[in-house]
């Protein structure tokens, strides 16, 4: 199975050798998860080259697929790996401007990140089952949070003690900073988590994530923290979000493009005049990183397939008043969506 | 003083303009963090390029500064901005080949990272307090958590501990993944952190750090979970790992060379035949990235200087027998070695 992702690069580029160093991109050829390595395919087969902490390790991996593991000779660079191939393709979008300059003098270059976006936008079933394990563990650390939400709390300490909580679920880290925002904070769609005190009747929005098996979850939620009845508008706009995130996965199908998606939500909201306060898409496919194809946003031409993941996340944020965004990590399967990040959405007052 | 940044790096290259888009050099030369920046900076002043969500608070913060802050056009991408110049420097070790080839289509480039490399190691007052915070944290962090440290608790457990304890403590985020290591688990120095379960004799090594006012700080302690009798070898390998980092303590002092810095460890080491388990650099500088200049290594020619941050971390590790590393964060100051993490050193016994 790791074998045929390897050949699927290999095939879609027009090189003599496919070589990378990107860490996202070498997990995604080897399941191998290291701090610094080089995998290298010829028409001979593949060479992972590591340094000495991991090569126990990596030939008890990698063996099985065929792959060879070499320790990094002393003192050459990566770009010293290439030398002698006619025609090398490297993901132009994971080397910086001095390895392309490195690499350059070495052979000539193309572009292979084309390549592994196509192969990496369809998941795999065992992607799939990591992806939900990841959901449950931000799932069930949610429901956890709950009852430790108390009057007085920072968005620092909340943050903080979700992040404990999908860790004591099972994950590895988290795929992104958490974002946590009390009252009107949440208007700024990525707010930077910090000292607000919560105090009733705030609004709270979460946006959270984590990893497990080197995949990423994604989920936001906005709830209430005590109910101060001056939150007519907040329940109205609330409601209308709900039903936007619901229509996305009731109506897109297999064969959408992105941007009709997006617009499922977007057109929605516009009915109720919405529109103008949703600034941002509708979502982003997630894999082994928390942002990557396919793109669910106006104009995107991406083919929603069975198989791929991505986020249903409408927002509306009005400055100074409110912020509300209802998010689950998604896929396409037998045409429709399911949701893989589940916990309940109801309108939550605390 | 962050216009003074600015001017340094200006100065420095030989360019029409300065222009950047990487997280830690923006958040250097600006002090604003954001999630997406463009600095441009001309002999007629800098200009700073952000979107919506940040522009009020960046004209808050930069406008004393100096710094004009504008929307980033629509439609266009940061290649874009640098149109017009004959000459402009860009940091080649912060941008992709993708952006290489962009901004190449639209001037002559340069390569900036030296000038920042050169500016950023030696740390302003204000830099040391962030990293001193950043330490702080994490030493609360660890005495809080010995005394909830218990017999089956997971290496995971562990460390979604230790990273919930600095977040209470003020942290932001951590500064890298929290490596946390039971017994001889800790004999590769980059273990990754899994579900080995804490037994009693076990040996624990907890490498970790957080972020401040966005900068790091970095530590590592090595103590035992219960003393089973069996640890005569560790406690006499640990007496010289300690040796040698008090050593480094001791003896350095600026003027001398990263190389010069990392000999004190590794000669004292080597007189007891313990320097061929040493194997990785005695230290790195420490900033706003967790792994920056000066190089403290073997050949380091780089120069310690008053200001100057990073880390003494001297380690033992004996293939599928234990791994010792002790680590604290350091600065020059007078000329002599400061610690800035500082919780005890001596063997902890639990």
């Amino acid at each position: 199975m790791l074998s045929s992702r390897i050949e699927k690069i290999f095939n879609a580029v027009d090189a003599d050798a496919v070589f990378t160093t990107a860490d996202d991109l070498r997990f995604y050829l080897t399941g191998f998860e290291s701090s610094f390595g080089c995998v290298l395919t010829d028409q001979n087969g593949t060479v992972f080259y590591t340094d000495s902490r991991y090569l126990e390790a990596a030939i008890a991996k990698l063996s099985p697929f065929g792959i060879k593991v070499e320790e990094m000779p002393r003192g050459k660079r990566p770009a010293d790996l290439i030398e002698g191939y006619k025609k090398v393709a490297v993901p132009f979008s994971r080397i910086t401007a001095q390895e392309y300059l490195q690499y350059s003098a070495k052979a000539s270059l193309c572009d292979s990140t084309a390549a592994f976006d196509a192969a990496m936008i369809v998941k795999e079933q065992a992607e799939l089952d990591a992806i939900k394990k990841a959901c449950v563990a931000a799932d069930n650390a949610f429901v956890q949070l709950l009852p430790r939400i108390k009057e007085g709390m920072s968005e620092n300490d909340l943050a903080a003690e979700l992040e404990y909580l999908m860790r004591l679920n099972g994950a590895s880290g988290t795929s992104f900073s958490t974002i946590a925002a009390f009252g009107a904070n949440a208007s700024v769609p990525h707010h930077e988590t910090g000292a607000s005190k919560l105090k009733f009747g705030d609004s709270i929005l979460v946006d959270f994530g984590c990893k497990i098996g080197g995949y990423c979850s994604d989920c936001t939620r906005t709830f209430l923290f005590g109910d101060d009845k001056k939150h007519e508008d907040f329940k109205s706009a609330y409601a209308h979000v709900l039903k936007a995130h619901m229509l996305v996965k009731e109506q897109v199908t297999d064969g959408f493009t992105g941007g009709q998606a997006d617009a499922v939500a977007r057109d929605y909201l516009q009915t109720f005049g919405l529109d103008k306060y949703f600034t941002h898409s509708l979502g982003h496919g997630i894999g082994i990183n928390i942002h990557e194809a396919p793109r669910v946003s106006p104009n995107s031409g991406d083919i929603l397939q069975n198989g791929m993941v991505f986020s249903d996340e409408p927002g509306v944020y009005i400055a100074g008043a409110l912020g509300i965004r209802i998010e689950d990590t998604v896929t396409l399967k037998g045409g429709k969506v399911v949701s893989l990040t589940d916990s309940d959405k109801k309108l939550l007052i605390l």
